[in-house]
C-alpha cells in the first residue's frame, strides 16, 4: 500500500464528524490550526515502542492503540487538564500494514471516551511499530508535581499494581482465567481509566502525577519537585477493597504488594490534598524532609520502571 | 545509563534560559502549560526513522537532529505560521546512547535559529532511532493548500532538487568534492532553510505547502485541495540561477531536472500568489481543471517520495 492510500484510510477512521468552532483547520494540511484560546493550554507527548511498551504476542493492535492513547490522556489529566486534540505519528513495517487500521481504531475508541479529536500526525515506514502521540488540552488551574505541602495526605485514584500483575501473567503464559487474573491482564493490555473521576478530583488536589513508572518512583517525583518527603502507609494498600483481587491475580500477598508499590503503567492519578472523601484511596502523608518512606522507614526510590540504555 | 540520568542531560541541553511569560509550565512535569493565546495556534507533527529518513552511515547525530527539526519548522511555515515550541519524543537503542546528546544539540541548534523552545517530550528504548517532533506555533492568517486560484502564479522559495542530488552522491559514495556536490550533500544531511524568507512571503501567498515529497507531488496536493490544475514551466527551473550548480551536483542536465521535479526533502515553500517580485522563484501557473502539467503536457503525479508498506 502507498502512503496516500494508507493516509486516506487512517484519516477516515479519525474523521470526527461534527464541526468544532475552535478548530479552524483540521487534518489534511501541513498543520492544524486552533482558534484563540482564553484558557491555558496543556501539552504532553508520549511514545510507545513495540517490544518495550507493548508486545503483539499478547496485545491486539486495537488494544495497543487504546493503551498508548490512555497514557497520553492520563498525562493531560495529571496536569489538572482536559484533553481536546491528538497529533498521532505512526511508524510501522510492511508486515503490520494489515493491522494499522485496527491500531487507529483503538486510538479513536479511547479518544471518543473523552471527546478528543485527532487533528494531524505523520506516517512512516520502520522496522518496529512506534506510536508517538502529542496531546493538547485545556486547563483552568494546572496541578503540578511541585504543589505538595507538609501535612497533606497522599491519594491515588485506585489501587495500583494490576498492570504489573497482568504483565506477569502474560509473560508466564499463565492459564489462570479467574476474573481477577483477567482484570489484571486487561489493566496491562488496555487500561480502563476513569477520566471523569480524575476530572472531578481536580478541585481538591495540590499536586498530581500520572503513575506510569510505579507508585514509589512517581511519589518520589512529587516529593522531589515539592521539596517534601512522603510516607506511604502500606496498610492502606493492603486494606484497599481491591487488594484481595490484586492478591488473587498476583498469586501471593507479597507479590501483590510488590506490584502495588513498584509496578508501572497503571496510569492512575497519584496526588496530594488537604481534603478527604473525594473518592480516591488515601495511602499516606506528606512529611517534612525528603525521600519516600514506607510506614516510616525510608525506602529506595530506584524501583519502578525505568528505561535504560 | 538510566532514564532519569539521560533525561536530566537532555533537559540540560534543551534548557532555554530566559523566562517566557507565555510559558506557564515548562519541561519537567507531566505536561507543559501555555498561557491564554489571542492569536491562532498552529500544530504539526513529523517523525523521522533511521534507515528511512536518515542513515548514520553518512549523517552525524547532530545533522539528524537539525534535519528533523527543519522538517517540523517548515510545516509550521507552510501554514503561514511562526514556530514557538517543540515536544520531542526520542527512541533509541543502547548503541546510540553515546550520541543522543549530539542529536539533542542538533535539535536545539535548529530551534535557536527561530527562537523555538523544547518544552516537553518523551524518551524510550527501541531497536532503531526514531524521532518524533510536534511543533506548536502561532499564525495570524493560515495559508492553506486549498487557497490557489485560477490565474495565479506558482512560486517556490528556492530551486528544489539539491536534497535528492545530495542523497544520490551519498548513496553512490561519490568522491565529487566540488562546492556544488558538497552543497547538495548538505541539503540532504541538514538543510539550511531560510525561515525569514518564508515569513516575509506570507503576506503574498494564497496557498502553500512544504515540499517534503517533491515538487510535482506537492504541487498536485495544492491542485487537488484547491480544485485547480497547475502548469509547471520547466524552463523556469532550468533558467533558475542555481540550476547550473544543481546540474553540476547531479552529473547531468537530465538528472538535475529529474531531481528538481521529483526529488523530496528540500522543505522549500511551494506556494501560489497573484503578486510578483517577493524573492521567490516563479515556476508556473494555476490553471482551470485539475492535475499537474509540465509545459502544458499533463504529467503523472505518482512520482516523488512516498512511503509504501
Amino acid at each position: 500500500m502507498r502512503e496516500d492510500e494508507v493516509l486516506k484510510n487512517v484519516r477516515a477512521i479519525f474523521d470526527y464528524g461534527q464541526s468544532d468552532s475552535a478548530l479552524i483547520v483540521g487534518n489534511g494540511d501541513d498543520g492544524a490550526v486552533l482558534g484563540p484560546r482564553s484558557e491555558l493550554t496543556v501539552l504532553a507527548s508520549d511514545m510507545a515502542v513495540e517490544g518495550i511498551h507493548f508486545n503483539f504476542a499478547w496485545s491486539s493492535a486495537m488494544q495497543v492503540g487504546r493503551k498508548v492513547s490512555a497514557a497520553n490522556l492520563a498525562d493531560i489529566c495529571a496536569m489538572g487538564g482536559w484533553p481536546e486534540y491528538f497529533l498521532v505519528a505512526l511508524a510501522f513495517p510492511p508486515s503490520f500494514s494489515g493491522q494499522v487500521l485496527e491500531l487507529a481504531k483503538g486510538i479513536k475508541n479511547e479518544c471518543q471516551r473523552v471527546g478528543v479529536k485527532v487533528i494531524g500526525g505523520d506516517l512512516s515506514r520502520s522496522n518496529e511499530v512506534v506510536i508517538s502521540i502529542s496531546a493538547i488540552g485545556r486547563v483552568k488551574r494546572p496541578i503540578l508535581r511541585s504543589g505538595a505541602k507538609v501535612g497533606e495526605r497522599l491519594f491515588i485514584s485506585n489501587l495500583p499494581g494490576f498492570s504489573q500483575a497482568g504483565l506477569s501473567l502474560l509473560k508466564s503464559s499463565s492459564d489462570n482465567q479467574s476474573p481477577a487474573a483477567n482484570r489484571a491482564r486487561m489493566a496491562h493490555l488496555a487500561p480502563d481509566l476513569d477520566y471523569e473521576k480524575y476530572r472531578k478530583s481536580y478541585e481538591y488536589l495540590s499536586s498530581a502525577i500520572d503513575t506510569s513508572d510505579g507508585l514509589v518512583i512517581d511519589a518520589s517525583r512529587i516529593a522531589t519537585a515539592s521539596g517534601v518527603g512522603i510516607d506511604i502507609r502500606v496498610e492502606a494498600l493492603i486494606n484497599a477493597p481491591e487488594f484481595s483481587e490484586l492478591e488473587s491475580a498476583s498469586g501471593s500477598r507479597e507479590s501483590a504488594l510488590e506490584s502495588a508499590l513498584y509496578g508501572g503503567e497503571d496510569h492512575l492519578l497519584l496526588a496530594t490534598s488537604d481534603a478527604q472523601d473525594f473518592g480516591f484511596l488515601e495511602i499516606g502523608q506528606v512529611i517534612k524532609g525528603d525521600g519516600i518512606y514506607l510506614d516510616g522507614v525510608r525506602t529506595k526510590t530506584s524501583g519502578g520502571y525505568q528505561h535504560s540504555w
